[in-house]
């Protein structure tokens, strides 16, 4: 078998707020987010809460990338749904760190949780 | 502080080959995908690898959703990598599904290992 | 090869308080859960943590299960550390339930993070 | 509410086979492991699963400690189940290693998967 199809999706990801352990991101589900069945892809709502989780452990000195994530999917998320993710720091210590973001839609509905380990970047020895 | 900008991607992810419990999805890595450091934001490993799972779980009969998931990132991917997330089932037992993705790149690089774990919809009794 | 060992420990889980979608539990750190280095094995706390979880996700009438579990181990543990892990509810959906279970020592140091996601029990219909 | 109880189980894991990045480990459930329904409790599996990821993750030189992991239970285990758990590396790479631990019983079906990921320690510069 051999199904071959293009995902052209352009979300658009707006980031509303930034501090040391925040930040806030926002995304409107689009059709092009979802399937037959009219509900938004689970890698949709993960990259909308991963932008979150990159800037609020990015908030501080050294830069930090991703180490590991995991998200729970609780709702499903239709078209025009508009998604809100907070991200907030539950823990640092060493290079470590987690982060927490929940996604909620406009009705306070939370539609999925994200928790992400981040590592602090540090140069060659 | 109130830092707004817009993400406006639009990732080409196309599926190769799908069956029962199987698919594999190819992505290319876009500048746009990017942070300064020209690493590829792990949200596009993900999307990309639950768009394998998403497949694969489905390729059975009774539609299947994503209950959750987890991903571990483990080398940087960078603009130009070309991406193959193969999608493989662990498990199925009553409604409930894992699938593996490993996520490879153009040289056989290991860039990332996704778990997912999909739950069968039932009709509402 | 063929190292073989036993481990023989008998783990004292004090379970000190149930309400519907919370629980604590507490257990202090023996010398049998450490290893070489002196630091409990991470099994030791995950077993706390999930002690508490089944309890907090039973509090309600249907009886609940582990579907799923995320550790995160932030700092390690030692010898007579006085450990507590406080389980709440994050969401419950259908049959879907989160909860988030902190595991603390005596000082307050956060040690470890867990997530349990739970199903509701169904009769065979 | 002040529910006191104690849990005291003394689990008998025995390791079965160790090398660098594999090793196997084997425990029989015992009635102090289950709840009231006859199943096993997530935490003893969780438990045996990690001691065989921390026997594979140090079977190389630089001692490994886990960083975090997930587990997920596919199907319950009973009173005197024979569990065995083998650890297999997935991938290393710098400080990091991703280790999968299938649990399976005594007539092969698969109870429960465990993916682990370890970080060699470092020496404070």
């Amino acid at each position: 078998m051999d199904r071959r199809h293009a995902v052209n999706v352009e979300p658009s990801i707006e980031l509303e707020e930034v501090s040391a352990g925040r930040a806030r991101a926002r995304m409107r589900v689009t059709k092009e987010m979802t399937n037959l069945h009219g509900i938004a892809h689970g890698g949709w709502i993960f990259l909308l809460a991963d932008s979150a989780f990159a800037h609020a452990c990015n908030g501080y000195g050294p830069p930090a990338v991703a180490h590991s994530a995991q998200v729970t999917f609780l709702r499903p998320a239709a078209v025009d749904d508009e998604l809100v993710a907070e991200a907030v720091e539950v823990s640092r210590y060493g290079r470590s760190g987690v982060y927490d973001v929940n996604i909620v839609r406009q009705n306070g509905d939370l539609i999925a949780v994200f928790r992400g380990n981040s590592m602090t970047v540090t140069k060659p020895s």
